[in-house]
């Protein structure tokens, strides 16, 4: 079979984007992907979005529709896909499906949330609606999840509170050379450490914020892409699974069986093991998460991922670099976004286009996109063409 | 290869499910279509919710989640399809694109909407957000566009207005038959011309009503279907395809692209022309639309769909029977389940288990799901194992 290859690529800035709605964030995203493979928007047979909730936060639906209309791909299909904060990871893995199933030669998929014209208590309260009602019911959302794992990883795993921190440190460093990332300002670790308390032990600096943004990706099969460019990357593997719905049914809450499950399966696919990922974007909508999908990947042992950030391994010069594009935390987290865009990451860190973070010559990237608590997770699993 | 068969269908009584949340309907659907086909749940790999609006409606995101919670479906991947009223048809594209990518191996596709706690005032204006902005600020909804089409057709193709009529009297008289429909009442044509006015010349029965309701279907390579049953229908042909998002850039607003390039591409897929098809489930969510979609699938010249209604081909009795089922009109159209329980009905009609409403020996049955005003549409075509 044909493998699935990704042509293009781009994202719109993350942040605040006052004025513009999630409308103008995928038309923007969507023309500069077209633009960055030099395909022509008629060409497009299937778009996809990517996006959680425009109905809840803009009384806004149809995006799909009004995205054909805005870059004049009619008659292509279209379809949203939710899966709340993993919508750009299911996308990846919709979009992999359509070309696969070779209904499609051509798929534009555009991820993308507007949340900054909320209240960050209105915008939370939206993604709170993804747990269990009750779980909503008694308060637990989810950074108190997050709280409340940070805890017992630290306990269990005689872990110091200060690797969480240096996590966002990392990952804020990274992302003073993403000219794309909502924060481009390097942070040292007493001013994560001493940072309001959100959900003891997490402070402020462990947590991404709301974000407005939009990223895009176009598939095709790879005899097509090899007629139009020598820059592509294939999508080697692809698979999401899900965890327990109700967060304290899970037997080790510092486990996420949604990681576990979709990483075997996208490795699988792919022929690869952990050994063979050169670098990752992961899901760190709170610091803690980066520790729980390092392990659940099966990049350490279990309750070893801590050590990982302690010894630098997970620098841009370390063995196995994490979030070079300064992940969630300082690129921002508009949730339909977030998954395509780690995916843009991986794509132009294996073509060499990744400016200021370039890594060495990687072959082989992933991404893992985190929905709710690790309620339902996509892993995808990126290389280059020759990669061995 | 392996072509994509379908094992199990069901769906909810349809209607007023006062009490009941998505959630509940989800899982009535979902528990049946697994019991319908003899399939565990732990068999799902992949289980995707089609539905339009939980979290504008209900406040509760996560469905998908949700429902592999309920149905103990962990760790199947799941993801929500939206593609607002065709998010049934989108559901099944996603579902047949599931398994013909041989990515899945057991697909449970439950789609559902609830509907009835809103006033009609609110469910219409959650509907209404799906129409560009700019349309929605004038006033010009769904309703509105349809009272203007059926102007429209009227003139110009010399139709009776009563020929509209004896649509919605034909849809009734085939939900007295569907046990699950929310009407099951029968209409005569005075009652349907004298009710009140909706948007001129159309009026209250020529329109759906608002809806709770859920409906299943199970798919799996033909391959795993006789192994586990001989009560099987096959998906030979599905494609969807996008008019233009802003109803009056249409050259003519009595054509609806969206039909006439999905249905050429679904019977492009199936090796199949108008003429073979046995029977339709149409999207008559208002009386107009059956018109409309009778001659853009090509069952009829353009301005003569209304004379199939006058000389009874319609009919359960006649030629080319439509919406046996009841259709949305007398049904009922909870968003996301309508598209789904279309293809329940063909389904049920290939099988033989469609019970007073039962046509003859059916072979080949079509389904076309609209969401919008003919914004994005999906075309089913399904068939029996051995259909010639």
């Amino acid at each position: 079979m044909d493998r699935v290859a990704i042509v293009g690529a781009s994202m719109t800035p993350f942040g605040d984007r006052e004025g513009e709605w999630l409308r103008d964030l995928l038309a923007e995203a969507g023309a500069a992907c077209l633009d960055d493979a030099g395909v022509a928007a008629d060409a497009v047979d299937h778009l996809y979005v990517s996006n959680m909730a425009s109905g809840e936060l803009e009384g806004q639906t149809g995006a799909p529709n009004m995205l054909a209309h805005d870059l004049a791909a009619q008659p292509a299909y279209t379809a949203r896909i939710d899966q709340t904060s993993s919508s750009g990871g299911a996308g990846i893995y919709a979009a992999w499906q359509s070309v696969a199933s070779e209904a499609s030669e051509m798929t534009l998929l555009v991820g993308g949330e507007k949340m900054t014209h909320k209240t960050t208590g209105e915008a939370t309260d939206v993604i709170a609606s993804l747990t269990h009602p009750v779980e909503y019911k008694h308060g637990v959302t989810l950074p108190s999840f997050a709280g409340l794992t940070a805890r017992l990883y630290l306990d269990e795993y005689d872990a110091p509170r200060e690797s969480l921190g240096k996590v966002a440190v990392k990952n804020h460093r990274n992302g003073v050379d993403n000219p794309k990332a909502q924060f481009r300002k390097a942070v040292d670790l007493d001013t994560v450490l001493d940072s309001p308390i959100v959900a003891d032990p997490l402070r402020l600096y462990d947590f991404c914020p709301i974000t407005d943004g939009s990223a895009a990706l176009l598939f095709c099969p790879e005899s097509v892409a090899r007629e139009i460019t020598d820059e592509y990357v294939v999508v080697s593997g692809v698979a999401g699974a899900t965890d327990t719905h109700v967060v304290h049914e899970r037997a080790d809450p510092t486990t996420m069986r949604g990681v576990v499950e979709s990483s075997d399966q996208a490795y699988e696919m792919a022929d690869r093991s952990p050994e063979d990922v050169d670098f990752a974007e992961l899901h760190d909508m709170f610091t803690i998460l980066e520790f729980l999908q390092f392990e659940d990947l099966g990049f350490a042992e279990k309750g070893e991922g801590w050590k990982a950030i302690e010894e630098g391994r997970t620098e841009r010069d370390g063995d196995l670099p994490i979030n070079t594009s300064g992940g969630l935390k300082s690129k921002g987290h508009p949730l339909g976004a977030s998954g395509v865009a780690q995916a843009v990451e991986v794509y132009e860190q294996l073509l060499g286009e990744a400016g200021d973070r370039q890594l060495d010559d990687p072959e082989v990237g992933l991404a893992c996109n985190v929905g709710g608590f690790g309620n339902c997770v996509t892993t995808t699993i990126l290389e280059t063409p020759e990669a061995e």
